[in-house]
């Protein structure tokens, strides 16, 4: 149709002719690595912290936004921190009018281009959530996965710290609507600010060095004080032997860093006192820190105690856009996976000031602060904790194939009163059926034959019930002639009788 | 880090290395054509019909599945009927280790690699449902995205057409659940099978023509008996000289095919007496009327009048991946656009059976039957004519820029009791941030200022009634002094006082 094809058309042509000519040939059933297949509960868990968590956006005054997948490359940016991934961490492919075109990696990039895109139209404050999956072209492993669900709220043209104070407590209550009761999640918060006040004290001056600096400092919840002084230092090597460069500091601007960020206390008042002393003899941290004593007041204000909300100067956040205030969601809970063993969970969310990010369309400033929630890591920690079960379906049996028409209509019956129900579709036996039933984790099946048609009733088999009592019984013959949890009912009955067992009122 | 480059990645850095050398360019704010961004109304109307039509599939017990976006594209296959678009229809790249990767273009192709993938583990039959994006790389228009969601409900591992029926029924339950009332949607029925038959009669016996003769069929919703007329014999040429290539079928053989695809009559079992008729002497024809009679039978059992479910010979579907009955959904309410409009909505879904999908991979046949309803579209046009409207928050007024933490607190006692409020954080006036208000849709307005708060009272301003009353008058004076709509309560009175006014129990 005349669409010009750019280089990865054209090899895609090749890949298809080659299916083609070869059609006969099967594919192999497998998928791309870092995609993994999402069944029940996970999905549930997934919903579950979606809805919730755009509640408290919703509640706070934030309209939904949906930007789409693809972003031209350009307008996405490269704020990634993993910039020698391929691609630059992102799935780029050219569009049909030869533009490259990649999926979003984060909602942030591209709500900087709607905001430029639609300056004059919008209402500003802009303030927007925004609830889908973003796409990461990284290096996948367990619980990371290369498409993840991203839960964001984003404040548009808010230049003052009470903004930033908003977005933390917005934070402290999307963690209680994840489900973290008090105590089991805080907000770690610092300043971009105080860190440039910090390495200025430490005499840290090249732009460059201070990306190295940054990137060491973020490592301090991961390799600890020993750790952070190498890569601050010579470098550091780990245990594959792969050697990560240095920043190149002496050992005396070392000390300043390390004893910086470590030096959180109890209370956000005391450690914005003990960075005033640190850091507030230089401009930029002294204005960080005034930040951070007007944040501590609104947050106190709103409640939100100093276990909820602290102040931590060794947060860093990777993302490159952040120039003011900064912080992490850290959900505290501690997760068992499905072999039983406790996995730490660890940062869920953060966020930040990023006033430069817009200014890259518009060329004008146009201050912003946002927030945003991995939720795919924490459902699947959810379901893999069992947190989110699903209760199968009720399933009425098939004995006569001529009477579909009626098995058809007793399931009708059950889902008209709101409980899930099919009717067996398959090709097997009664057994097979139960056997399936289970699986499925039916609370019960229903069993009509022609001595109950004729009747005018139903059997119903409990099968928690069932298995209960089963497992109490050593002797296979009473089981046989006792057949737990199984009784019969008058069909007017059967939809209240399978309420009963399914627990519905 | 080593991971081998494609053409796509190498290509890639080409254009990073650009954006890094010009990297004081400005981008231009721009977003790649067919992605719209979606604004709260239409993510509403969305996400309403998502949660409902889920529902529907989950009382009939399916389980959530979500195969994730990328599937390597000999495992999708090409089964789409756009066959000469670019990168036949899909968006494709290459994955860092050279394999060809591609976004599904629905969520029926991954189901049978998952389904093949994981055979020995599935409960059978396997009943899944999954609501999410799919994407295609079609040209796009007005209400034609380039990335959609779809919602499926599919069952494998059941061959009768009792499991077609099932689909049927669900169409119609998810249709009702869509918001469409009795009258306002209607299935169409059709069968693959008989299709064949008819092609039997009329002596089209080569596959090929066959392929042909169905898409020329496929039109007759959009070209009536004149088009498809000419598209099974020499070939029709549209408005803009176009030419579509004909069946290049004769005379009498056109005249049996139009023939059957106008036979509807109103009752199923009329048509189904009809085709048998027309279609009856063949075997395949046979079986096909054999299953609508079936079906038929079933959906009566259900309750499924001659209105909401018809059996209509028009109906082919553009996948190729049908074996045997399909079916399509109309949503028949007449919606109007932006422009007051009507637009004629047509097919929102549709579905069949498809026994040869999941056998590419296996081999063995795995019969299989499904439904897929486009939401996307549906959410636009309902938004568009007004169906879905987003009440804003209240707002709460900063006049003193040394209250933030007061008025942070109020906006947090609003949202205690469950009302969208929100502290406005921009840097106008008072005039500018009643106009913020307005155009959020805000119900109220709550103003603090050293009266109020010396006096221990908030004013609150009632955007809608004061909106209303300033219609009525014409005096500006009177506007001034009467301010409409404008009250003073005492604190503890305002939750329950802006409820009232936001309608809130």
């Amino acid at each position: 149709m005349g669409y010009p094809a750019g280089p990865n058309s054209r090899a895609w042509g090749r890949v298809a002719m080659m299916s083609n000519d070869e059609q006969h040939r099967r594919p192999d059933a497998r998928k791309p690595r870092g995609f993994p297949d999402r069944t029940a509960a996970v999905i549930a868990a997934e919903r579950r912290l979606v809805d919730s968590i755009s509640s408290v956006y919703q509640r706070w005054g934030f309209d939904a936004l949906d930007t789409g997948p693809f972003e031209y490359v350009d307008a996405l940016g490269k704020f990634l921190p993993d910039t020698d991934r391929p691609n630059s961490g992102v799935f780029a492919l050219q569009d049909d009018d030869e533009q490259w075109i990649a999926l979003r990696y984060d909602h942030t990039a591209p709500l900087a281009r709607y905001v430029a895109e639609n300056w004059e139209r919008i209402p500003k404050p802009f303030r927007r959530y925004s609830a889908g999956p973003v796409w990461r072209n990284e290096k996948p492993g367990p619980f990371r996965f290369r498409e993840f669900i991203q839960c964001d709220a984003d404040s548009v043209g808010v230049a003052g710290p009470a903004a930033d104070a908003e977005m933390i407590a917005i934070a402290a209550e999307a963690m209680q609507a994840a489900g973290a009761g008090q105590g089991e999640y805080v907000i770690r918060v610092n300043s971009r600010q105080i860190l440039d006040g910090i390495m200025e004290t430490a005499g840290v001056l090249d732009p460059a060095q201070r990306g190295t600096v940054l990137r060491a400092l973020d490592k301090f919840d991961k390799f600890g004080v020993e750790g952070v002084t190498l890569l601050l230092g010579k470098g550091r090597k780990d245990e594959s032997g792969d050697v990560t460069a240095g920043a190149g500091l002496a050992g005396s601007q070392i000390d300043v860093l390390v004893e910086f960020i470590t030096s959180r206390s109890i209370t956000r008042s005391e450690t914005a006192r003990k960075l005033a002393n640190s850091v507030g003899m230089t401009r930029s941290g002294d204005s960080g820190v005034a930040e951070l004593v007007e944040i501590d007041c609104i947050l106190s204000a709103l409640g939100i105690g100093d276990d909820a909300a602290t102040f931590d100067p060794s947060i860093v956040r990777g993302l490159e856009y952040y120039t003011g205030p900064v912080f992490e969601a850290e959900f505290l809970r501690e997760f068992r996976d499905a072999e039983g063993d406790p996995m730490r969970f660890g940062s869920v969310g953060g966020g930040g000031r990023y006033d430069g990010l817009v200014a890259r369309f518009r060329g004008e400033p146009a201050p912003a602060t946002g927030f945003s929630v991995g939720v795919s890591r924490l459902a699947a920690a959810m379901a893999a904790s069992g947190e989110a079960q699903v209760e199968g379906p009720v399933l009425v049996l098939v004995l006569d194939k001529d009477q579909m028409a009626d098995y058809s209509a007793l399931a009708s019956d059950l889902r008209r009163a709101g409980v899930r129900a099919e009717v067996y579709l398959g090709s097997s036996g009664m057994k097979a059926q139960v056997k399936y039933a289970d699986r499925r984790n039916s609370p019960a099946v229903v069993i009509v034959g022609s001595n109950e048609r004729t009747a005018g009733i139903v059997t119903i088999k409990d099968l928690k019930a069932g298995a209960a009592a089963a497992k109490g019984m050593t002797d296979n013959e009473a089981w046989r002639n006792e057949r737990p949890g199984q009784f019969e009912c008058p069909r007017s009955e059967m939809v209240a009788r399978i309420k009963a067992i399914a627990g519905q009122p």
